[in-house]
């Protein structure tokens, strides 16, 4: 288990920031440590207050069982092996936007967490963050 | 970003009240102010003590994402792209009812959450408050 | 027991606020029925944003124990005899500010809190939209 | 009241980040705009786990009350007349550390919260963060 640093979640803010400016979108970005606590976070103007939080709900979701949020969702349906699992944790994010960030070796480093558009925008600027390492 | 007075909000609850009578319904009616903070409130006398949260949690959503609580509840419903979204922000409410405030250029002021009576009849009556300013 | 109606509440909201115009402070002013439902509240134009609960908790706590909140503090102090009371119910605010709202014969109907200045104007807003009635 | 921009938030959190280094301690910072809603985050490497949530608080509650948090802690100490203020608004942080951010004309534009030292270190380097506009 490794920990993202303060300068590798600032790279991965700026990169979901500039993939964000390019789809022409205004997003909540959250970055959270191996232990689900948060590092950065940047609210872009006029994004969603109702964000800030979800943001935070998604990158600790995606960390909290080691998927992306979108996986977890799909499972939480009625009738799902994990309804409503959203109960736990003070309240789970199950739909995209929620992505793990690993180092080059696969080693888990945190995750980041978007929210602002639509569930294909923020998983879009999520993998864009989580790739900037 | 504007921010609704005290003076607007009391129109808006007014105009909202006057609505009410008209229908025959009796309200809780909670307006806040673009930072989601509740600027003002009015319950109806025997209007259901339940609504007193659901006006405020209404008012907050439609602020938190800028539209109408009632075009969220359409993508949160199982298999939604924004399935279960209610656990964020310490509980949304997603059915009609929180209706945006806005002043006569488009500037958003505030918004509007009105709970008691049927959700075509709640929604009504946060119109009928949103449009008084 | 009685019950607060919207009419007396606003009444007393009205009696409140134009207290504290004389006195040149922004206020929160909340008003609970006899049960401590939200029953009416105003913020006053730039009024604390932090208040808007402290007014709510103020004429909870009132009504809660049947006194001005006030009274509470004095035995809710360190070595006092309710020490850290405060922890109780969500949360009570405990200094001066809450007071019984009652009708003329003395039956309680609710309680009204305010907050947004100091402990002594706060009271005195309380006591003047109290006495409305 | 203004609302302090993403790229404002950043020119603090950057200033308080460099006063951190300058006293050779690990702090977390927090910016919230003026609803005091968060608008950045950063934790310093290694800095307090427990800090991440009380330089959030402190920023909200200088922006609640406008003041530095350590003027309300002198009123909220046992016989003061905001005794255990603390309760309210899910949890204040009154020691110092949390402090408004204005603009050139003194309008209210957020706060900034800093945590992970000592009070007097905190209150440094929120100081920085704030002046840097």
């Amino acid at each position: 288990m490794g920990n993202i640093t303060l300068e590798q979640a600032r790279k991965v803010i700026d990169a979901a920031l500039k993939k964000s400016e390019e789809l022409g979108v205004k997003m909540n970005i959250a970055v959270v440590d191996s232990g689900t606590n948060l590092v950065a976070f940047n609210k872009m103007d006029d994004a969603w207050l109702g964000s800030i939080d979800i943001s935070q709900k998604k990158a600790r979701t995606a960390r909290y069982f080691n998927m992306n949020t979108g996986e977890i969702g799909k499972l939480s349906q009625p009738g799902g092996s994990l309804y409503n699992i959203e109960h736990s944790n003070n309240g789970l994010i199950t739909f995209p936007g929620g992505v793990l960030i690993k180092d080059g070796n696969g080693t888990i480093l945190g995750a980041i967490g978007v929210s602002g558009s639509t569930v294909e925008d923020d998983h879009a600027v999520a993998t864009s963050g989580a790739n900037a390492l």
